[in-house]
């Protein structure tokens, strides 16, 4: 079955603004089983719309065009559907009333531009819009059905949970919910997570359609299946995949590295702190971002000069003096402060150089050292990140809430990230 | 001239991404004059792939193909282009050693898979990517020249800018970039602005084209002219427009908020310091996201609990039990004390209710009280915000560093924003 997805206006071409409404015709379809092949967005050329109708009716077995439905006179999905099958246009009676009823309840006067929406290609079925002045409509071209929607979200969202399901329903055979595990992953890129696995598990069933998805710096592995009779592969092979890199998932959800964090405290019923220096914020940031991160985060410290370490945090002068900001000594005493000064259970503490300026080339840009545990154990490493300012911060913060899932995970092998990005200029 | 843009990936397909590399890239192409004609994804399929090139190539004059570089066995790029194009796979000097810099210079072995980024068509031209292992790679095909970009959206965005622009002037005749002024604006909505401005400067000369693009919270106003002898046109233009919304401009050039306010305390020599509790960090993360914060900014306070405010930051229990922790005593006693702790010369609290839970009747989700000031004066402001618990933080956290920038900047009038989300349940 061949399926394809025609997105239409120019603000789609102009960078005005971002499409979301195919990421959520894709979302409904994938849960119906079914997968969108091919998908084009042009503005509003009536030629082009013509055009393009035709070549992909033509190809296709369902067409879904999105947009194009309004008031106004760049409005050309009608007219283009119309030139394109050779079905006049015509007002449509269902439209009309749905027009009538839709204006006499918002005891609003019918305009002659809205009066054009009810003017669609003759014999169309109509496909109710419960929000909108814009009724949506189907009907079939040579082999293919051919269904229009309306281009505002909020309405496009109401009709593909009612009336749009149940036209696909009509029409297509429906399989229940596509079968695919997702698994988060911190600390292996994309490349080595395939060469780990190729490696492990040279046998990779063909069955089960092994997928990555990098939202850098996590990376989302997924096991698909096409028939719910492989089942039993799927499940053996994300048995294998946690022999092979079990430490390295997080979630096996959708869940992101703060809010595991955020879920594994409130489990275990601990509280963190953080005391940051070069990440300024972010790590608190990002736990707080998570709702119901106020159950397990009371304070952060944002220490970003010598004079607050040692005044906020206890950090001594003579560390500060003899080993520098950017320091184990540093590290460990600005976590050992926060931990006190919160009376947390856990902490973790960072110090380093985001860059651009503040390098040297005993400590250069992107040297971090993070101190991290609890009241029985401190850890600390110096890492070394490469990039921009922005993009050492980003990578640091992962990285330190990474470090805490570990901890309360007690994994206590040393993952790959930590033995690649040691700094060698550093005892660690 | 016809543009062409060809994405690829089996996730923006499925829904599992929003697309906003095709924004960035149509947003990079307007600004250069350049309009794309006509949009296509489809997946990681290699015949489709080669069929689309091919068909796409003979049509455009400009075809840019975005994703399918990375090291992975879906990454089709490379070879589809070279069946397409009938330019047989070599390994490419070039991309060959630009993946040995990278990998040496983050003392990583090179992996096969990464080898495989180096297999090109014969006689592509590199276009340096500054950021990651994938470099993109240009050639003609009939008369179009194809561009293949990665998909990752921070490379991409650096090759957009630097060596992307390179390659489209070296090709086609760019309309120069001086010829738009862009104002950064906090504050009110592009369909606010616009009726503003409307209403204010109803003879705005057609000469000189407005834009608006909304990145929210901040809205960019772009004032564009087609040929350099209407300069004088445009700068006049731009002093009415500074007369109508002149405190809502906060920048004149690229700047973001936070950038605005670490220049301003830079050029004046001042300090800043924050004390959080519902933007838990966030509000630091941005100013500390700035190159040169450490100049300007010393301490942050992240109190999300009652006993943290009491113990970090002198607020009086007395105040939390009879006002509770989202007040104007508290919120004033929470900057009070991050003044005195970070000896700073200007403060922001905040402590508001982010949701989803711990909203009241009297106190809704959304409420946050607002005190920013200095040792002479703190002021302070009980606002509501909408949405869901991130759309909040990050709304609260753009007013108050526009607050700071408003005070930095001495402006004394009360903006619109405050205006229309006074929360009428509390007493100013």
């Amino acid at each position: 079955m061949n399926i394809q997805l025609l997105l239409t206006g120019h603000e789609l071409m102009a960078g005005h603004i971002i499409d979301t409404n195919s990421v959520m015709i894709a979302q409904q379809f994938s849960e119906a089983g079914l997968f969108i092949d091919r998908k084009l967005t042009i503005g509003d050329k009536l030629e082009s719309l013509i055009k393009e109708i035709r070549a992909m009716g033509a190809e296709a077995d369902l067409l879904l065009i999105n947009g194009g439905l309004g008031p106004t006179s760049d409005d050309l999905t009608a007219e283009a559907l119309s030139a394109a099958t050779g079905l006049p246009l015509e007002e449509h009676p269902l439209a009309m009333a749905h027009l009538n009823r839709w204006c006499s309840e918002r005891q609003l006067e019918l305009t002659a531009a809205n009066r054009k929406q009810a003017l669609l290609p003759a014999g169309v079925n109509i496909v109710a819009n419960p929000v909108g002045t814009a009724v949506g409509f189907s009907c079939h071209f040579n082999n293919c059905l051919i269904v229009c929607t309306p281009g505002v979200p909020d309405e496009l969202e109401q009709m593909l949970g009612s009336s749009i399901a149940a036209l696909l329903r009509k029409h297509f055979p429906i399989r229940p919910n596509a079968d695919c595990i997702r698994l988060q992953t911190y600390g292996i890129g994309e490349s080595s997570l395939q060469e780990l696995i190729n490696a492990a598990i040279p046998n990779w069933p063909a069955s089960v359609e092994l997928g990555f998805r990098a939202q850098l710096p996590e990376v989302e592995v997924k096991l698909s299946i096409r028939s719910s009779a492989d089942k039993a592969e799927q499940t053996h092979c994300l048995q294998l995949l946690k022999t092979v890199i079990g430490d390295y998932i997080f979630a096996e959800n959708d869940s992101s590295l703060a809010a595991t964090v955020v879920s594994r405290l409130t489990q275990q019923k601990k509280t963190l702190t953080i005391a940051e220096s070069c990440t300024g914020g972010q790590i608190a940031a990002r736990i707080t971002g998570v709702a119901g991160a106020s159950k397990v985060f009371e304070a952060g410290f944002v220490s970003y000069s010598d004079r607050i370490k040692r005044q906020l945090l206890g950090v001594s002068e003579q560390s500060l003096r003899s080993h520098g900001a950017v320091s184990r000594e540093v590290a460990i005493q600005m976590a050992a402060g926060a931990l006190r000064s919160a009376d947390a259970e856990l902490v973790i503490a960072v110090t380093g150089i985001a860059g651009p300026d503040g390098g040297s080339e005993q400590k250069p840009v992107g040297i971090v050292w993070i101190a991290w545990g609890d009241y029985q154990e401190i850890h600390s490493e110096c890492l070394r990140f490469q990039g921009e300012r922005h993009r050492i911060q980003q990578q640091v913060t992962a990285c330190c809430l990474d470090l805490i899932r570990r901890k309360l995970d007690a994994i206590t092998a040393t993952p790959r990230y930590i033995e690649q990005r040691r700094w060698p200029g550093e005892i660690n």
